[in-house]
């Protein structure tokens, strides 16, 4: 077989698609070729995707792997609760749960390195680690964060310790996102120096909260304070639940059982009332608004707003641990779906002709690879997040700045880190067929517990209108103190922009610049700068149409204005994501520059531009309209993504392998070479039956025979 | 308010979002406008689309209204299982499954009105759709079908009455869509008048059988026919596979269970193998191939090939209800999503300021209706599609090529449904938030159950590059007899193409013919004809473009042409996909000439639009490449989109109601008005403490009202 061997970076002819093993990719001598073909230094890359935590990540993995730890299948909900109540104090007694706690108490004041072994947890089960997060990530972050050191003293230890599980109880029946309109009172009685903990009607109640149903003994409430006849808005109250002894509610509380879901059913969630159930003055977790034994009301922080948004601060870390946890998810999807896709041949295993594997189809390719790249993209984005997140919560860069980047960022990349792993796990059970829906292939399961990661924490859509407020607010920012002559210059280069829309100009003109040869197209769209460029292009044009759309909706009516605001909806999170894509895109971008080792960095590079190119490709007609790309520029990324899809095949299961994940954590029957052994048993036995002569002749090839038996002249 | 009526096909100007309730809608003269906004007759439509078996559509919902029927969500699947195969029994009981075996044995011959029942159970419960699919519509119809007469006798009684619960043993693990090569044989020993059915390794195992776990006390099992020292191929077997009383396997018969699946756990799947195991030359089922006592092969169709595609052409009838069926599930989840979205307010629900509901928020009309839009198309595809199964099946047009085109109408439409349920099940859940993902909203449980669709009873993607082939198989044969001269011009014209595509002149002409109307280019878009003209183009082109790019593959040597095919994979599938969105939008269109009411007909022309201009708006770039559509054009299909979400926003609910769905078949604990109920409540609340006085002020209200005390000069 001849093969014009890849050179780093150029295009070269399409390898052929069969015959390279993994060995031989990693052993270039066996191609034979004086230019040897990349291979990926697996060791180094599984390093760096590790990234800064890698400890805490190694630690938790390993934590991991303990079938005491794993999702056992097929329980009902209500053993299913069981078993994960009884994991987590399998954390504590393994002291995996600390991390982020006082070190006065007994942690390690290590925010980064917590939320990274806490998203670990997700390869064992999700509800693992969605109730090891209600209870410290939410609940026990709450009583930190927003108490002060008489709480840390009286509730850390018995929290950390899983003497009290509790409730983080803060969404409202009545309210998804937003809660700043719950409608649970705390009221303040001077007489009695308590406040009364109300539920004024159902959609008040609080609902799908985890622990609530039947674990937990203690909640931090999220209440409206009201001293005095004046409503300070939402703070935390800690409220006892449960009777430790009995299990039985308090009087004053009630609640009931969300039942079971869609997944995530280790999980206990319930729903909570509360019938004017008095807690003392010194409940109020009051690090930023205390209320005086005499009923005056404090808070260091004057701004109403601001408060509610610094109390909600520590919410973020929920959003943080998501997106790196949808990544853990992806990776195990694609190790199993690759693992075996290398193995399976979907048509004559048992015939004497050795037919092509799964992943040497084209489409295959497309539906694995591409997730594929986009795995690597959120993975190392998401390695920023956390980094952005510790130098917050360490203290080390925590201004109002930094917090709002943090939560812009967060916002960003958890809509699309999560809606991804749904994906991906979709896709890579499809591409395993009808065994990719049986659980022991874990697909399904892991699917079916990732849902709600979409939806909680923050809505997606919700969230990423959040960070469309943030770029049109940096947008008007811009020009805000801007002179008339900048401004003047804006409005022309709008105004231009407009003028190219309308007539094509701009596209005409680089249709003509364009030579017609395909091959320099395509070396304009691998380029690294050319991907920016018009990545980066689109974002800042879809935030400007806006704006420009949007100009002096603030000074309408409030009706009109949101009207207004609502015609542009779609067009606002589609630019949203089309910026956290850009993250994206600029997060891989940056971790190349740190790749040392040349053959890997090589195939990276295959990898981000496949993802770059996806990303230019799911958007093309953006590009096309808006004259970024003339029509045959734009006919060249398809052929440019085929082809690069041919040169990853050979380093598809290294690039699985990076991720570093054991079989004791992808745990799918179908990724442990059982398919290559059923189709070497086949194939001896074909060839067996051949030797010994006793194989029934084809009907088909006696018919053959027969038609040619009866033609005998025509040779 | 003012208002702008739309005429039925006009554009007018937007109504406002707010305050058009559905009785408004449904009475002209609550607008006050002479000129009514259409409303749709709902009673009318719903007859419309229960299409030409309504009466058997009807009888299968009160069936699959009765609670025996319905899914108790939290079971094990052990649990399940017992209901599943409990509630067989009450469906024979209720007379339900008969409708398409022979009258002589107490069936009525009427097989489309058999599959329209049988898609109604899906919405009682998948598991019972399937499971009875397995029963009755593979096990009883491989009898029926590929047996005789005293097969009939002997054994279809006991099938229809469940005395037999039987398995469908055909696909082997090694062979998922590929049945030509599996590798189970039957070997006729004339000695002893048996065949000898045997299991020669692991990958011939049957797998994923629906009801070899457990329940099936026969089954017909496909295998290698070979006698006389020929493998004549695949046949069908009767074999009993357990003791009836004990319930064990009978000597030589082995398997294990398939466990817990990612949904339809109410079904036994299982695997199964042979060992020698010896049946009655006569449980051959001989309809289309037999033996004599003396080992001569004998069939009435003499091609090996046309004989085994005319065996496996019964299995067309599950293609046919699980297309159905998931635009059933589609149907109850935008019932459910859409009711709900009429309610719900994300913000400020107890507030005095009555919010928008989710429904009128652009994002919103946009995830719904696109799918509503996509499931109307899909169901009037669907009524065609069982319409040419009846004819087939029914004798009444059975022509080689009738059954041809049956197939590749099911392979083309099947994929499309079952994806668009997934998605659909999918979008309704998050855009239901939270709530989405408790059982008690059914999404996340439907969802579950209807995700092996896409891979069933043919892959979706298999089956997508079936209809490929048929493609460029009518391609190839439209310009096989044609002389020289009309195969000169056709070259001309490809070229031509060529040419465009180069030269982008073609868009040009198209760019400077616009005469940059907004307005016009929209009426272009909207008009029939226009979409129809854009639709098939894309078909026509793409499959002429692969065409051209696979000529004289089948000349190369076997592994060069697939390559070449392969390489061209991707474009296949995409071409095949386009070409079934082009069924679904003429079957669209079709259905909108019987349509008599003319308000339906103005709402549904919108709701066909809205489903064109989507699928046009998916494929943008191709257009736009293509030089189909110009810049300008193509920027304005995404404003009529959202023109159109816009006017069919009044009509949602009547859309949903028209499906013709009770509550006994929606059971969505949101979609039943408690939503609206738990804000009366709190509206109420409100209302009445701020007529008490003893509302409390808030923070934010004192801070605004000092600030004002401290500039009193300032007016």
């Amino acid at each position: 077989m001849t093969e014009v061997v890849d050179r780093p970076g150029g295009i070269g002819i399409a390898p052929t698609n069969t015959g390279i093993t993994k060995s031989a990719a990693a052993n270039p001598a066996a191609t034979g070729a004086a230019n040897p073909r990349p291979a990926v230094d697996v060791a180094a890359l599984g390093e760096q995707l590790l990234g800064k935590w890698a400890d805490a990540r190694r630690h938790a993995r390993a934590l991991a792997g303990h079938p005491e730890l794993h999702k056992t299948e097929g329980l009902t909900h209500t053993e299913h609760r069981t078993r994960a109540f009884g994991q987590l104090k399998y954390l504590v007694d393994h002291g995996a749960v600390h991390r982020a706690f006082p070190a006065a108490l007994g942690g390690a004041d290590d925010h980064g390195g917590n939320v990274a072994g806490f998203e670990e947890l997700v390869t064992a089960d999700p509800s693992l680690q969605i109730k090891a997060g209600v209870q410290w990530g939410l609940f026990g972050s709450a009583v930190m964060h927003l108490g002060t050191a008489e709480h840390h003293a009286k509730w850390l230890p018995g929290i950390m310790n899983l003497e009290i599980p509790g409730c983080f109880a803060m969404t409202e029946t009545g309210h998804g996102s937003d809660v700043a309109s719950i409608a649970t009172t705390a009221m303040f009685d001077v007489e009695t120096q308590e406040f009364v903990i109300h539920t004024p009607f159902r959609a008040a109640w609080k609902d799908y909260i985890g622990n609530a149903a039947i674990d937990g003994l203690g909640a931090v409430v999220f209440a409206q304070l009201v001293t005095k006849g004046v409503n300070h808005g939402v703070h935390a109250f800690y409220v006892d639940l449960r009777d430790p002894q009995t299990k039985e509610f308090l009087p004053g509380i009630g609640g009931e059982d969300d039942g079971v879901k869609g997944g995530l059913n280790g999980i206990d969630n319930g729903r909570l009332h509360f019938d004017h159930v008095r807690i003392p003055r010194t409940n109020l977790l009051n690090r930023y608004g205390d209320v005086a034994a005499d009923g005056t009301y404090a808070s260091s922080i004057p701004s109403p707003g601001r408060r509610f948004f610094t109390m909600l601060g520590t919410l973020v870390q929920g959003r943080v641990s998501l997106d790196g946890a949808a990544v853990a998810a992806s990776k195990i999807a694609l190790t199993a779906a690759i693992r075996y896709a290398t193995e399976r041949r979907q048509f004559n295993a048992s015939s004497h002709t050795d037919e092509e594997v799964l992943l040497d189809y084209q489409r295959h390719q497309r539906r694995l690879f591409t997730r594929l790249a986009t795995t690597y993209a959120a993975g190392f984005a998401h390695e920023k997040l956390l980094q952005k997140f510790d130098d917050v919560f360490s203290g080390a860069h925590d201004t109002d700045e930094d917090r709002q980047d943090l939560e812009t960022l967060a916002a960003a990349l958890k809509p699309l880190s999560t809606w991804h792993a749904l994906d991906t796990l979709q896709e890579c059970r499809e591409a395993c067929g009808g065994a990719g829906f049986l659980i022991e292939n874990r697909f399904a399961s892991l699917r079916a517990d990732m849902d709600v990661y979409v939806t909680f924490e923050g809505d997606n859509t919700v969230l990423l209108q959040l960070v469309a407020k943030r770029l049109l607010a940096d947008y008007a920012k811009e020009f805000r103190n801007v002179d008339f002559g900048v401004l003047a210059r804006y409005v022309v280069a709008q105004a231009t922009g407009v003028a190219i829309h309308r007539t094509g100009l701009r596209q005409v003109a680089q249709f003509v610049a364009d030579t017609g040869s395909v091959q320099k197209a395509a070396i304009a769209l691998r380029d690294e700068e050319g991907q920016r460029q018009l990545l980066t292009d689109r974002v800042q044009t879809m935030v400007a149409d806006v704006g420009a759309a949007l100009k002096g909706a603030s000074r309408l009516p409030l009706e009109k204005g949101a009207a207004l605001f609502n015609q542009h909806q779609n067009e606002l999170i589609d630019a949203a994501q089309a910026h956290a894509e850009l993250l994206q895109w600029e997060a891989f971008t940056e971790a190349l520059a740190e790749v040392r080792d040349p053959g890997t960095k090589v195939v990276l590079t295959w990898l981000r531009d496949l993802f770059g190119l996806s990303l230019i490709e799911n958007n093309l007609s953006w590009y096309l309209m808006n004259g970024r790309l003339s029509m045959q520029r734009a006919r060249t990324v398809g052929d440019y993504i085929n082809r690069l899809l041919v040169k990853i095949r050979p380093h598809a299961l290294d690039l699985v392998d990076a991720f570093g994940y054991g079989d004791e954590h992808v745990r799918a029957a179908i990724a442990t070479g059982a398919e290559k052994t059923r189709q070497d048993e086949a194939r001896a036995y074909v060839r067996a039956q051949r030797a010994s002569g006793d194989a029934p002749v084809d009907e088909k090839v006696l018919l053959a025979r027969s038609a040619a038996a009866l033609r005998p002249a025509q040779r």
